[in-house]
């Protein structure tokens, strides 16, 4: 074999025509969502007036290894898959590390991100069982823009809850999800009983992820053609983001390798667990002892100091519960936060397998992000999203400790995106405006102490 | 063959190793460029002040054919390139179209479009003559983050000249560069003679790049290990973008294809020249006879309604004089004009083609640039640059034609750039307050009164 190239692509006929259900391989399953009312366990049913029902299963179904990818959403994936498999050549030389640096790279669409991969199932979905809207809720807006371009190309209206503080920060987002014709709300907004109530406890309030999840699914539920539609933490958002790992795993066949290390930023989990389960099939099946590490913000530290607990999915406190690592549905990360992965809680697919010790989690302050994608963007070229940034720091991080041992270790890391929106945060981290906030004790506690009294 | 895919790549070792120089193959040159003093054609040893040598030896060639591209530039080509070749399958359905569209997509890496592939010629060649730093103007944005980051990669520090109302409405632009370690300053500034100058006629002008070249050269020359880098116009910069045009035909050629109708976005000619050279050879040996469309805005059409004139390259009128179509050095186009395509001039290569009958050119008035690139991103999932908008244009006109008159056609235009910093125009084309602004027959005369008394 000759030099393995910077960028190993698939041909368009390998693209994976399955998805791969994680769950179908895991020794122990998930605790259920229960129903926080009852505390019974949810049946699918019970999920049909907030999903779609295809969509429903696949949240609910623990043991079909491998579920179709329906020829439309491969359609779509065709215009913007297969991603890239790179060679980071630049970056080990400018670490001078023995060690070999592979990132897939999901950010070259205009969503900027991976997410894309699952918007594109679930307005599929929806459009397949007659509905004619979504709703959903955005943070840093890499997932509104993936849902809005999905409902574009398969004709549905979709109205967005935009977290108010980022729909200030990063007006253009709004933008390029209104030119995929959206319809975009600042939220806490006045549309909702929930939005109401929120901005009457507290009328000056940047808002939430898990408050946005409240208004959307609010929203969902007046209307009989209309479902909610989540980017990230479920299980469906997993099996379909499985398609990362299974791209990955089989270029990483095409030049005869295989990662000892995979790495990737964990905000719900959506990116991570998609990178990872085609691997993680292999660790659990005992074919291999690959190490994965969750990389996640030190200001939203689910799975470093969470508790492993049922929580609600939302602020307002009408979904299921779930039993994953958690801040507290009322948990808020500094407003000095850039970037996503500002999520409470994490997805239980994850929260589970890193219970029962298949995955480590380290936490990185924000300041130390951008130093990393700062190196990265000058050696590879590519600007990173903050949320990528993550992983490359922990990638760097284990490139140098191979360069102390001397070990030639083959790294994986997901570059899930690129920061073209994310510039007022690079600009305040090259100005040295840029502060880290780490939550004290006290600060968690409060966020704690929005726990719901379950176990 | 099966079904022509989605998506074409070359593999990095497909990737030409020699850039194309089309004025080997033409029957006529292009008129010398002057000394503005003499009126003498300018020498390649008078050109090594103003840039590096091996650029000026480039710029002055006409006769050799293919010229190899070094490897180190090769191995920066090979973090971004192969672009793709992309067959339009989405937006002809949507059009219901019999004609194949096909684009050439250069806008997936950070600086957003194909300036990167002449910037990382320009960083290497000054490298390598030992040069320590660069300067250049940018307008748009694309070409100064282009230059930002190739000069990072190679080691020189770069200053960017950016015209005034540009870097005030992309402060993010500005942001990405400075990431990349290069210093920003708006144009017409006070560091420079010519910028205090025009500053003192007009205090509130929002600059021109016009103004911002000459600014950018000015600084170059105070400097003996600086020299100033251009990243359109020259005959250089359409050697370097060749390869868009070489590695488009290798694509084609794979799927058993070959246009009929090149299409490509004109400012300052470095898109299309690039992407038609290859191509144009097989015109100027009488091999094909595809037709070659430019597409300029209407609110700076020089090709359409300039003049074949000898004329300044910048406002402050210290370059060699080039023939061109040009609206005279000291044009402004309106200031509701959105993204790049806003230079006076035309490149002499492309100016002298069109003069000959060539090439076509056609103008497009700002709100059906906008109009074309909603329909483009809703079909084919990417959000283009307005510059390259222009281009999805034409391409439908000319897709519509052939609806019409039922021929199947194979056209493939030059999707430059994505259009991600470009979303305040996007905001204003979908809040219905964006303006065409089609230059009067006497706005045309202020700027051809500017022209020099040369012919």
């Amino acid at each position: 074999m000759g030099k393995i190239p910077y960028k190993t692509y698939l041909t368009e006929e390998e693209i994976p025509k399955q998805w791969y259900n994680v769950r179908a391989d895991m020794k122990e399953q998930h605790d259920p969502l229960l129903d926080p009312a009852t505390l019974k366990p949810v049946a699918t049913e019970d999920l049909y007036p907030i999903f779609c029902e295809e969509l429903s299963k696949q949240e609910m179904d623990s043991t079909t290894r491998y579920i179709d990818i329906p020829e439309p959403v491969r359609e779509f994936y065709r215009m913007f898959r297969p991603s890239p498999l790179i060679r980071a050549y630049n970056l080990e030389k400018a670490l001078d590390t023995p060690a070999r640096i592979y990132y897939k790279f999901e950010g070259n669409n205009t969503s900027g991100s991976h997410k894309l991969n699952a918007a594109a199932a679930m307005a599929y979905y929806a459009k397949a069982q007659g509905l004619t809207s979504l709703t959903t809720e955005t943070g840093a807006g890499q997932w509104g823009t993936a849902l809005a371009q999905a409902c574009a190309f398969f004709g549905l209206d979709l109205t967005v809850f935009m977290v108010k503080v980022s729909y200030m920060q990063k007006p253009f987002r709004k933008g390029v999800m209104e030119t995929y014709g959206a319809k975009v709300i600042p939220s806490p907004s006045d549309v909702t009983s929930v939005g109401r109530a929120i901005l009457a406890d507290n009328p000056d309030t940047g808002g939430s992820l898990g408050c946005a999840i409240s208004e959307a699914i609010e929203m969902s539920m007046t209307d009989e053609k209309c479902r909610y539609a989540l980017g990230s933490v479920l299980n469906q958002v997993l099996l379909h983001q499985s398609i990362i790992g299974l791209e990955s795993k089989i270029a990483m066949e095409k030049i005869g390798e295989y990662p000892d290390i995979i790495i990737g930023c964990a905000g719900g989990g959506s990116n991570l667990g998609g990178l990872m389960s085609a691997f993680m099939q292999d660790k659990l099946t005992g074919k291999t002892d690959s190490r994965f590490i969750a990389v996640e913000p030190a200001s939203c530290p689910s799975l470093t100091r969470g508790k492993y607990a049922y929580d609600f999915c939302d602020t307002g406190k009408i979904t299921p519960l779930a039993r994953m690592y958690t801040l507290g549905s009322g948990f808020m990360p500094s407003p000095n936060h850039a970037g996503g992965l500002r999520y409470h809680g994490m997805s239980p697919i994850l929260s589970k397998l890193y219970h029962d010790g298949y995955m480590e989690a380290v936490s990185v302050e924000q300041s130390k992000v951008f130093e990393a994608a700062t190196l990265f963007c000058r050696q590879e070229q590519i600007l990173p999203a903050p949320e990528s940034a993550h992983a490359i720091h922990s990638a760097i991080e284990e490139a140098l400790k191979c360069k102390e041992s001397g070990e030639a270790k083959t790294i994986l890391f997901g570059l899930t995106g690129t920061g073209y929106f994310d510039m007022s945060a690079y600009m305040h981290f090259n100005e040295g405006t840029m502060n880290d906030h780490i939550p004290t004790d006290e600060e968690l506690e409060l966020g704690f102490a929005t726990l719901p009294p379950v176990d």
